[in-house]
């Protein structure tokens, strides 16, 4: 592609709405055009890395054997409405009536659609396994879209569903996609890692995120740094502390905290650390099978001081309220708390207690009185021990729950996620097919996603300087930069840059050549093609080809250097491979 | 791809609910399945085909100098306020409100937004011309979606548009996308037309249209039987009759035709072919810049009787109500007519003849009176000659508009669609440039299109048998499919079979074999594989391997023959070129 006939759009300014480094460079290499909030056009520049990634998707995808079909984006709301999720999903879901006043929605993802094909189109066991699978745009009306495509609202996802006779069958399927999106982000050039995650509100038993590696990730962690295990911080688990729980030693006293509502504030005040304080939190309750009526009844965790609970794990505990909300003052007074001094100590509700916390002797806790604490309260001496949960986020240092190594935390990116769904779509669809002994069976499931959008981004995120992107090799918009100087002015020039500029293209490169006039000056050509994230840059001169060469310069990490112009093309295919 | 592990969908009943072919084999063959009214999933055997038909699209419009990029498919209302489209669009918008309760659409067409992004990154004409096209997914909400993705709500087109600073230009690129056009669907392997058509309500000055020519098209093209000469029937230009209007003979006479409403009745009554009797249509009136107030008047459309009146002829003249409308009997009793009695003489208003009507001469008109025509009216002695228009459809024989030969006609299905439009968008939303001159220049644009799922369909219309679809090879989504017998039970046929199923696909064949056990006849994998149109087929057996040979057989037009399995793939290779 030449300069002059390519719709360059780079930009010296950083916009002013761009917060993180792959919308500003996305937008200042002219990749992406906003249209309106949370919908990008993309330009010719940044749609070649998106067919790149897709290209790398779905060679994987067919590889593992899942076959693409295609479904429509405007989906009929009764599929949605047969699964319960038309009334669910909330403002996400992008709700219109057509001219005959009825309801569809704009696909924020597929399962319904897949499933109502599934239960037409599969009818015996021997039909199984299938897992499918599109590229296709979109629709999830966010609050707040931002971060450019990294949170958009219109988006691109590879998304796969497989159908099972059985969980056999399913974990067999699953661990294929496993290991084709471990391929797929290795081809992709990426630093990622599969980790163990949560399966939230879609449902299921076992599910796996990918995350791509960066300081900008929106999401925490855990790794062990003796084996594989990786988990999100969401789902990681606590381990118990080891041993026995120290001695009661001290004496239980009530000490007067005037206004001292926060941990740091009592911790400081009595000169004790955090992790000597037990901080309360009272949430919200919810109905049960066994507690279905009147006002649902709040609940009180206890955790460390110096422990962040974890909110995911809180919602899970029956009769707490998801998602989580936290009790008002009133509703703390009612059950004989205070707010900002609630104890275990006569509290009337039911309680949980966090693994380390419940590990705690001797401690700070509320009094449920106001601007009053106790010290030296030590469980079941002073007061019953709640249930004990795990409530609590893994910090840094924490053993691994593998029972191998200690606990690093890394921030990521999520680009795919893996899900072991059951039967929760087929059950409430009525997909089933005919077992080999002639009796229904419902289909039991899985899902597989990639944010092919996304993943652009966070390459960006994961790979850049300060002059701009620096390109995986595998999808970059182009391999190859050419720099001619005085192209427009040296017929030796010319006749060379054209030469290799041929020579690349039908090797297999995509070829940038800035073949612009001399009144863009050649810093600002180099600029741009650093912005550009090229990955090798080629500069002709007439100096350089008086002594038969041209100069190299690797994007990442290069020095420039001189290459016999007999040699580049051996010289490029060895760097690119 | 071996049948075992492909999603198979063929099914032997035709659906009901499918009218023309091409609904009926892709729902068949196991292309598409149906979600819901005009909403279609492609299955793998139908994508296969759709990614080809994409990636031909794609190649021709890469190497005419067209730049791909992606839009967005929900759209702010804001821009279609600007041009007005918001309020004039109609009911194939489908319009819907986000979550913050701003309106947008889901685009039926990227003219606004185009225009919206060129008006941010085009500042200077050194900048032109530029041509961004993409293949994406659209949406129109028809009253009435039928024949498949033929005339699907949800679609998918490849759509370019070209920004000039003059006319000039704007002819250079429409003259290159018109030839890379021609080249796709020569490539696509289609018997089409470029025909001139009607710009309709995109606006703008030239515009073609590309058919593929089919029994069940629903437009009807005029060719030339002597040049190239191609037109959309709603444009071709009818010539005037050659030479004088006969002579006046007959004495003009009033004669009774009770009832008689029709020309055929008339014409049968007074012993007179209908292209003796002159038709009187009379259409509702419109408002013009001479005459902007009170109730329009209606005028009165003259025709031979045996000719059609061309509704979009007519709509083009000053002063008649668009979209056509006919006017009420009170209406045409305002005028001084009677319905079914509607003649020349003495009718009050606006009247246009067509070309041939005007040359009549003792023919049989109304008589403005009930019950009653006249015989032997000549314009001019019996009644002023209204201005002469032309009005009417051409029909087959009439002497071709090129001058060149009589015309033919033939049905055909649009499935691509080039426009200039001028300055209609630019002009709207203030999409400019500054010229050489530093002056501010409105932006010249042309756009093409091409409906990419519905030259699925229309292949499928133009190429079947009764045994189903018949490929052209450069869009089947097979190219070789191969019926190995007795592949579970001969070690000989499996090993020949194998072997050869891996040389063809590594030679870049897309290739089926049909691998499913004894319990699937060969019977039925011959009609499922003739079914799904793939265009060469390999059968390979005991017998045959004795001999050294394969059975090979064309889709077309194949006989079957014997050829030497060391041959085959050079055989192939001819044979799909």
């Amino acid at each position: 592609m030449r300069a002059t006939e390519f719709l360059l759009a780079t930009e010296k300014e950083t916009p002013a709405d761009a917060v993180v480094i792959s919308h500003q460079l996305m937008l200042r290499s002219g990749m992406i055009r906003k249209l309106a909030a949370g919908l990008y056009t993309w330009m010719p520049l940044g749609l070649r890395t998106l067919r790149k990634v897709e290209a790398i998707v779905r060679e994987e995808m067919n590889r593992a054997g899942a076959q693409e079909v295609l479904m429509p984006a405007v989906q009929p709301a009764e599929l949605w409405e047969e699964t319960g999720r038309w009334f669910q999903y909330g403002g996400e879901l992008l709700r219109v009536k057509d001219r005959h006043n009825r309801d569809f929605c704009i696909g924020p993802t597929h399962e319904e659609v897949i499933t109502d094909l599934a239960r037409n189109q599969l009818s015996s066991y021997k039909q199984l396994p299938v897992n499918l699978y599109q590229i296709q745009t979109k629709f999830r009306d966010e609050t707040r879209p931002r971060f450019g495509v990294m949170r958009a609202r219109e988006f691109i996802m590879k998304d796969a569903y497989s159908f099972h006779a059985d969980e056999a069958s399913l974990q067999i399927t699953y661990d294929k996609m496993h290991e084709a999106y471990s391929r797929i982000f290795t081809r992709l050039g990426l630093d990622f890692r599969p980790v163990l995650a949560d399966t939230g509100s879609i449902g299921g038993a076992l599910s796996h995120e990918f995350h791509v590696l960066a300081s900008s990730g929106e999401d925490d962690i855990a790794f062990s740094n003796e084996s594989d295990y990786a988990a999100n911080v969401e789902l990681a688990e606590t381990v118990a502390p080891a041993g026995e729980r120290p001695a009661a030693t001290a004496e239980l006293a009530s000490i007067a905290t005037p206004a001292m509502t926060s941990i740091e504030d009592v911790a400081s005040f009595l000169k004790a650390s955090p992790a000597q304080v037990l901080k309360a939190i009272v949430v919200r309750g919810e109905h049960t099978a066994e507690k279905a009526e009147g006002e649902p009844a709040p609940v009180v965790l206890f955790l460390r001081g110096d422990h962040q609970l974890n909110e995911i794990k809180a919602e899970k505990i029956a009769g707490v309220a998801s998602p989580l909300q936290f009790a008002s003052d009133a509703e703390i007074a009612a059950i004989g708390g205070v707010s900002g001094f609630v104890g275990p100590q006569g509290i009337q509700a039911k309680c949980y207690v966090d693994r380390s916390a419940a590990h705690m002797a001797n401690f700070i806790c509320g009094a449920n009185a106001a601007d009053t604490h106790l010290t030296g309260f030590n469980w079941e001496r002073d007061g019953e021990l709640p249930e004990v949960r795990d409530l609590r986020n893994v910090v840094a240092g924490d053993p691994s729950p593998c029972g191998k190594g200690t606990l690093d935390i890394k921030r990521g990116i999520e680009v795919g996620h893996i899900f072991q769904l059951g039967t929760k779509y087929s059950e409430a669809m009525k997909a089933k097919v005919l077992d080999e002994n002639g009796k229904d069976r419902t289909l039991v499931m899985g899902c597989y996603g990639i944010g092919v959008s996304r993943v652009v981004a966070s390459a960006i995120e994961q790979n850049h300087d300060d002059n701009g992107i620096i390109w995986p090799d595998a999808i970059a918009p182009f391999n190859i930069g050419i720099v001619p100087m005085n192209y427009h002015r040296s017929d030796v020039v010319k006749e060379a840059t054209e030469k290799l500029y041929t020579e690349l293209s039908a090797a297999g490169f995509d070829v940038y050549l800035d073949d612009r006039d001399k009144k863009t000056s050649p810093g600002v050509k180099f600029a741009d093609m650093e912005l550009m994230g090229l990955p090798h840059r080629i500069v002709i001169s007439d100096r350089g080809l008086e002594a038969g060469n041209v100069e190299y310069k690797a994007r990442r990490n290069g020095e420039a250097q001189d290459i016999p112009l007999a040699d580049i093309l051996d010289f490029l295919k060895q760097q690119i491979g």
